[in-house]
């Protein structure tokens, strides 16, 4: 047997190192990505179950110039978190390591492993009383150290913030296998450079995460949810601008969803009676979360649809009477993505744009499309409130998925994203670069924040150890 | 002359270029910092009118070894934008960078140049409508580029954050003297490490920031502003409990101060009335920004009060009647750093402790220094929202101060640091490390931590050009 492999069974018990050697394991759970787009192959698997433990796997695995893959609930979209096909990488999935370690109600924080899952996450801090924020559709198996290693976002970053901005504080594992205790409860400190904001987003790159403390909130005393139709993208941009004004921190969510989006979601979950969407170009999802009471909120939402109304930025709308009702229009929001696969194979993107310019953005963008290939149908919907547009582009109807793609994927992200370019965006908005769009990272980024970017990684981790080929090619 | 001296001058002016060798010229305004604690002498003062200006200086120190330090209002409370007192720095002077480039309304966002005097940017935001909320003392004087540098604090933390939350974009000038266009105005951006945060709070070590996209909110239609005597700071600590609960993130401000602070504000300034502290340990001031109107805010906090004051976590409080009121209240608390003053030197720290350990670290530490120092007097006050107090030590009455200061300043500081570090806070939560704390770095800062900051200072500024010997020694 490989050294490698004995060393690391007596450091974390022969039971969490699997290997393709193993009669009747298999580890496709960890090689397969969520998208499965990617299929690569371990070395080995290797599931720590302490900070003590992963620090002695990094220097045994830096010992041989072993590369590591660090794993969280792997539901991510971009190829991070899976092995190459060289069967030369260990993956190391933090899935053991769940526990919550501390709740400080007073200091409105919470302490958890890097392996807690999402849901488990919220539960905890729902128990205790209060709101952890971070919501997202993989919230039943991403774990929060994916979530970090990412810098999620989600459906309520309008209010909250991403990721990085629900975290004060970091316990990580460096490239060397030391370990840094960053755990800290503190809004305030400022003693030196922000490593815990360079960790968050690095996708594992440049040291493995492996518990955070994250902040806390008042549980809101209501939460409304409401559905406007609306008749442009300018009128959504002039909505939001209403919201902010009427809701102020209240507005936590601001989801909005093109024609033919929620068409998608009617013709395949017609159970789900999408409202409003058949006499307008666009609708939107409003939420507010208030601190007083229902009626409150509620009240608080039919002054702002008023003046929607008055102002013809709002042209027909609907408030949810109950929670019942609230979490259906969230179910249509979020139905949008098993229904347009449904309806084939597509191209997806992630983007965002300074908000002002999204109007002309998707206008432009639409047109160019259209263009190129006639009949083309786009998915658009997204978090208008962040900015961040799932931009997603269909075959024309009847038309072959697989052909679509291979002729179309890579003309199609080129169009899009210099359009994301000419108005200032990203490319990724909130999933990240991984394996996927780290040939596109050249191309789109500051060739000075990149060559700065290759300069930390070199410094933090000269061996190129911690998830090569990921974020820098 | 010095042939750095001609090259700076070809590139920004005779007039933007001052030196000790020319007739009348002052450079003490550059030269000495903020506490009159360190007087530098600097090899010229270079004041660049444009980003690519501040690049080609950058360029041409780097090309003769020529260290430069960057400065802004010169506000700060750590020496760290002063030059040394070899005669052989460039100061880089950022106050002609001082312009508003853009605001944009509809994506709430502001950019301007890093020499912007935060007042300027204040109303700036103020004049197109919206709450820029950044607010400190020094807010006249100093500039957004130091507040970016420093990872500035002030009093609306609790609810906004720090300087580092309210930023989305920066432009950099690197140590090779390349400009790093990341002024985006995106909430969401996943194309690799956050260079931003890296940047900011580094005091101009690893980068020149010349320009920010900022965040800007609706201004609330109401400020409210109370005034509580509470029994003890673990009634203190309830109280903001019951406040994030009831105001959510109406609360915006939740400061709290000593007896004995009041007691110096009231002996030196008895014009400011301050109320309610003569029977009480400790007094909280309270705000609530609130996006309705006055009257909902004032049901608010009344509703709150008495809440606090039935579970006896308050024994008394006013509520300001108007603004004139309200700016009374906060210029009380802001009334205490000149009243200690007043008093004599002090032996100041700007400490940080998870808030829910800042009750226990206060009574230890203040019967630890009482015992070390009999009749010593403790100045505590602070932003207890955020876990920040000023935690200050005045000499016992009738002392000499100097003789206090010298005999006992690092005594002091030994003991009230290593009791942070036993609660888990940071020695230095708003005003940063500079020159003043970069010799505690070392001991109270995680080795882990402190190792990858050295390699990324190494690989960011290899040659140790900019603001040498700050944060890093």
């Amino acid at each position: 047997m490989n050294t490698l492999i004995t060393t690391l069974k007596s450091l974390c018990g022969d039971a969490n190192v699997l290997t393709h050697d193993d009669p009747g394991v298999d580890l496709s759970a960890w090689e397969q990505d969520w998208r499965k787009r990617v299929k690569g192959r371990a070395l080995a698997v290797v599931r720590p179950g302490s900070t003590s433990e992963v620090a002695a796997v990094v220097k045994a695995c830096a010992a041989c110039g072993t590369a590591i893959v660090p794993q969280g609930g792997n539901t991510g979209l971009v190829v991070g978190g899976v092995p190459d096909d060289t069967g030369t990488q260990v993956v190391l999935s933090m899935t053991r390591m769940n526990a919550v370690r501390a709740i400080d109600p007073a200091n409105l924080t919470i302490t958890v492993e890097a392996g807690c899952v999402l849901q488990n996450l919220q539960a905890a801090a729902d128990n205790a009383g209060f709101l952890f924020p971070l919501s997202l559709g993989a919230e039943g198996s991403c774990t929060i150290g994916g979530n970090l290693g990412t810098n999620a976002g989600g459906t309520q970053v309008v209010r909250y913030g991403n990721t990085r901005e629900l975290c004060l504080g970091l316990e990580v594992v460096n490239a060397q296998g030391e370990v840094w205790n960053g755990l800290t409860g503190l809004r305030k400190d400022n003693t030196g450079y922000d490593l815990r904001n360079l960790m968050i987003g690095s996708e594992g790159t440049l040291g493995i995460i492996t518990a955070a403390t994250m902040k806390l909130y008042p549980q809101p005393a209501a939460q409304l949810t409401a559905w406007a139709a609306v008749p442009s993208m300018e009128a959504a941009v002039q909505l939001l601008g209403l919201a902010h004004q009427a809701l102020g921190p209240g507005l936590t969510g601001f989801e909005v969803m093109g024609q033919f989006a929620l068409s998608l979601v009617d013709k395949h979950y017609p159970q789900l009676r999408v409202p409003l969407f058949k006499e307008t170009p666009w609708c939107v999802l409003l939420e507010n979360s208030d601190s007083e009471n229902e009626a409150h909120a509620r009240a608080q939402f039919e002054t702002l649809l008023e003046t929607a109304l008055e102002q013809g930025c709002v042209s027909d709308a609907v408030v949810a009477e109950n929670l019942s009702q609230a979490h259906g229009l969230w179910h249509i929001r979020e139905s949008i993505t098993m229904a347009q696969a449904e309806e084939g194979l597509n191209i997806k993107h992630d983007i965002s744009i300074p908000v002002s310019r999204i109007p002309a953005f998707v206008a432009e963008t639409d047109a160019l499309l259209a263009r190129e290939i006639p009949g083309v149908r786009m998915v658009d919907f997204g978090h208008l409130g962040d900015g961040n547009l799932h931009y997603n582009v269909q075959a024309p109807e009847g038309a072959d998925g697989q052909a679509f793609l291979r002729d179309w994927e890579e003309r199609v992200n080129t169009l899009v994203f210099d359009q994301v370019m000419r108005h200032h965006g990203s490319i990724s908005a909130e999933h990240g670069v991984g394996e996927l769009k780290v040939d596109k990272l050249p191309l789109y980024k500051d060739p000075t924040a990149l060559a700065m970017m290759r300069a930390v990684k070199q410094a933090l981790d000269p061996q190129n150890l911690l998830n090569p080929g990921r974020v820098l090619g």
